[in-house]
């Protein structure tokens, strides 16, 4: 460890999350270098942020105090070796979203410097867009950024990662590698596979049966919206984490399984309690991290025409009150809408009042 | 049968459903008797719609051309009995969201008088909302309609309800009460179960973890939104319709299963098979019937502040697009939001071109 700063940043593979780190450290003043093994992929990312453009990973990585990683998973511990050997001074984490197979790598190719000064990182963001054309600063303003030091690490090397985190716009939040890769199974993985293993059943059973979408509701385009992700990069995630997921599935078809039992034998009471305690959990859940402490959802009826949703949104945005979320609800089933407003529930009575004076007629549902 | 048009409504529990529609029917110049055994219900309802208040059931049905019975589940039999009794020349139907328990409780109560002037029926739209002050002649527009006619049905009563059902404002679609219970098991039911024990699994996670919410991002929030159900109302509907839900159930678990056991083997080429065709059909699956045949999916970036929804909307409602979904993506995770918005695949270019104009950045995403 040669600085306690992180003033010089290398990063390397710089498609969308890439880039946009580049940008955010370039934001707060940090110097940044960065490398791609696709030339066209480094020249965008130039032109997007002030990234000097290196040929090799060793010359990105030169005097770097951190070096990002930011390829898919397969590549991230050849490289980030690579980077712990020409770099013995800096600190070197990633963007994976898996962490437990990418921490070991790493140190079974280099060993001490990868338990000391490897600190493998998530950035909990995200977009179905990809390459450093759509990068942005705003990636990652205000995201979760998990950071999972092995026991051995340098804490000075995980105070530097964690401290250019939070400048750069992040919330650095500290775990094991191993709970890491738990925790977004069950969250993150999890509702992946129950989307698609649905989406999947319905298109099986459609071949039969043609107008058994005509019959489908929100409710069913809200479990399987999921189901449009990318195959291959989806493939790549679950099998990064196999035992997690295997484990994850289990514990889920096990209270499938339960559930079944209680409606074949009728045990009525069972499953309202079943159904009212996931209740009480769903709405302790908000819509983001700073938010969460309360939100209010609160349901108006508008009708299906051009400029309803503007009408809606601009009574809103004349009252100050931000929308969290916004979810038109029941258009499958004809021609008109009730539409779900989310907002901070400090936010909730001047919305609603505004909400009634414009005839929205809005009621508040959580 | 004594009338081939229906003229003379009666509606057998005035709740939110039963208000609609008989303001519904009172929109088209049916006459409209109500009953409800809520003295306060029926005089809500007649408030809003021109019903003739009854104050039995068979004072509702005299002289009725159609009688809806619009009552909770357990209710309906014996009112559909007592009906088909007082009133020999009605058509007898219902809005119950199961079927085949509904259709045989009235044949084995009425006899054949059920097997031929009974026709189960089930308008699938639906509202958080209950009681008739939320009513609205608009929760009938353009909604499926299902109608579950007997096979020892008189053709001239299914005529009947289903000219009535078109007229007020229906798409009726005719299929057995078996046929309708197994596809709504796996298009209505089954994504309520889904999201119900995803929910009851990372709520009990969280006791041990209390930090796994705060990785959940959005895809975790749309799988757990049909949580917040009502508990009495789902624990009725599962009962009701145990085999077709125990049979869902059964298969839902099977994917899971293969693909837990896909994910363990590491096939990765048959994990992204599976994704894939996942993918293609939920793309398949679009807002509204009426514009199923064609729908594009739009994302766009706006900024996580009052106003910037507005902007968005505005700029559609300005160029006539009709949006058709709206969805915000991202926000979980973030200060930022990307919007996914759904509009006639006719409209598409419109929108893009507009969008492009404001700098909202849109991109197609199917």
């Amino acid at each position: 460890m040669t600085s306690t700063s992180a003033e010089r940043v290398a990063v390397l593979g710089t498609g969308l999350i890439g880039t946009s780190i580049a940008m955010a450290s370039a934001r707060v003043g940090c110097s940044v270098a960065g490398w791609d093994e696709d030339p066209s992929a480094i020249a965008a990312a130039s032109q997007r942020a002030a990234v000097r453009i290196a040929s090799t990973p060793e010359d990105a990585v030169t005097d770097a105090d951190v070096v990002i990683v930011c390829t898919p998973v397969p590549a991230i511990a050849p490289l980030a070796a690579r980077a712990l050997a020409s770099a013995p001074g800096a600190v070197v984490t990633d963007a994976g979203s898996i962490k437990e197979g990418v921490v070991l790598g790493v140190i079974d190719l280099a060993g001490p410097a990868g338990t000391a000064r490897f600190i493998g990182g998530h950035p909990m963001g995200g977009s179905e867009r990809s390459g450093p054309e759509h990068a942005s600063p705003a990636v990652v303003d205000g995201i979760v950024w998990v950071l999972t030091p092995s026991e051995g690490a340098d804490p000075a090397a995980v105070a530097m990662v964690e401290g250019w985190v939070e400048r750069i716009g992040g919330r650095p939040v500290q775990m094991s590698a191993a709970r890491h890769d738990r925790l977004v199974a069950f969250v993150s993985h999890l509702p992946q596979v129950a989307s698609t293993a649905l989406m999947a059943l319905a298109a099986t059973e459609e071949a039969d049966e043609p107008e058994i979408l005509l019959l489908a509701a929100g409710g069913f385009r809200d479990l399987t919206r999921l189901a449009s992700s990318n195959p291959g990069l989806w493939s790549q995630i679950l099998l990064a984490n196999r035992n997690g997921i295997a484990a994850a599935i289990d514990l889920y078809s096990q209270r499938l399984a339960d559930l079944r039992d209680m409606v074949l034998e009728g045990r009525g009471p069972e499953i309202e309690e079943m159904f009212a305690s996931a209740k009480r959990a769903r709405l302790r859940l908000a819509t983001k991290p700073t938010v969460r402490a309360g939100v209010a959802v609160l349901q108006v009826q508008v009708p299906d025409r051009p400029g309803a949703l503007a009408e809606l949104t601009s009574t809103m945005a004349e009252s100050s009150v931000n929308i969290e979320d916004l979810q038109i609800v029941h258009s499958p089933e004809g021609g008109r809408g009730a539409v779900h407003l989310t907002v901070a529930a400090a936010s909730a009575d001047d919305a609603l009042r505004v909400l009634a004076d414009r005839s929205f007629d809005p009621i508040r549902l959580a």
